[in-house]
């Protein structure tokens, strides 16, 4: 009950930020549905194809559909006033993210996955969803330029392992890798750490 | 052998309007005929991987890929006089979206889809090709921006939903549903309808 | 043994020129090693999506990982050198791609596919790793505009089928493809060779 609730308020506000970036566009309203939906799910799906997961889930399960129709329906009617939302929203979209990596760690777990190869899956679940968004916008991902998001998904994924090692029951490593991975993204935010760009001198 | 016709004429159509996009890209042979190949089969091959129909089609039966050969080579050989097909090729484009939405409701169907998902595999059917054609060509999709194309397929996929209800043979349904997908998108153009931008006052 | 040290050469030329093309585009730390990462695995996962091959290659081992993170830091720490390794690197990569291709080949035959189908897929486990780098750097693919790639391993993969119907040991066609990729790169680079360009006069 309390992940699912989590995992709604994440694929909300997942849904938003791809409205949000589809309006930068001036998409149509089909284009706006699209990238909102793929930035929800987007990530997610490309776990599922990777480990052979299909049929996808969100084909089994309209409760994703239907969440990501709502939202895109609500932040259109009220898309003048997302500007007031942008905080909880943020908060929304990192706690998302940090429920989303947990679970693609455990997808990875589930078929006998390194610890190494999980996180990856779990960064793929959390973060892919906004570089198919911004591909399909015909922009560079945002997360390959700036921003600790990747970096913060990993590191609680690192941390969910560590933790395992402890002898306690499995929910804490899982909660615990969740709040490391938000508190990365918040300390990233509050303190402007980006990580190095790469070019030559 | 009627659907067959109906679905070498819409793969014909797809890869032509591939290869125009490529060619006001300059992009090489290569470039021109892997453009075309997607364009036609990159709907159908999405929606195998999203349900996991693997080996995708087109890997197991060479008839697609020799009829878009064919049409490529025709295409680059007559290029230049495309434009007075313009209207062949956008009905034959219009009937082959209506077949593909069609083809892909059934895929969702057999392996127990509930019908908004068959719908929507339908939809991914018969107009992510284009996407796909889109992006590698480095362009915002167009079905995102302006064009009546997927809302057809949409409204198509319903009223073959809604058809089925009726006690009658279920020929009728799949033939009603492309009809409406035809007629949607020919009077959407006809009267030049488009789906509203949505962008921030 | 000598197949794999070929492998690995290939994955770090691939892995590096993913590199330099992040590092043209000032991505951060995390985009430079993604681009890296699909330039070097990402032909051999799109092939083992459409083949159903799943989980994919690199989740199932880690060596492909460790390559590409080891070959993403030198590159950094060396990246105001790698200009003088431009002949190296071009020489692995053009290797990788003859190696590729036959790596390619060889799965198709495995699930029974048309000789056709086989090189189709050695080519795309060749060349669209370099495809998605391009798409994710925001760019029309290289291979879609110039240079002789494809076209290198598809003239490789019918060699080695019309070298099979020798009365030879298998490991002579595989060993010929090889060098007939190699060699037809070579010959167009060293010749300025390329594809006509596609165009409306």
């Amino acid at each position: 009950m309390f992940y699912l609730i989590i995992d709604i308020l994440g694929t909300i506000a997942f849904a938003i930020s791809g409205v949000m970036v589809a309006m930068d566009k001036k998409l149509d309203l089909f284009g706006v549905f699209i990238i909102a939906f793929v930035t929800s799910v987007g990530g997610g799906t490309l776990r599922d194809l990777l480990i052979g997961n299909t049929p996808v889930a969100w084909l089994k399960d309209p409760t994703f559909l239907i969440t990501i129709l709502s939202a895109v329906v609500i932040a259109i009617v009220f898309r003048n006033k997302l500007k007031y939302l942008r905080k909880s929203l943020f908060l929304f979209d990192t706690i998302g993210i940090g429920l989303y990596t947990m679970v693609g760690i455990q997808k990875g777990l589930l078929i006998g996955l390194s610890p190494i190869m999980c996180i990856g899956l779990g960064t793929i679940t959390a973060s892919f969803g906004g570089v198919i968004r911004d591909i399909l916008c015909n922009e560079i991902p945002v997360i390959f330029r700036k921003e600790i998001y990747a970096t913060a998904c990993i590191l609680g994924g690192v941390g969910y392992f560590l933790l395992r090692k402890l002898p306690i029951t499995d929910a804490y490593p899982y909660v615990g890798g969740i709040i490391i991975v938000i508190g990365i993204r918040l300390l990233a935010v509050w303190f402007k750490i980006a990580l190095p760009s790469i070019y030559k001198n």
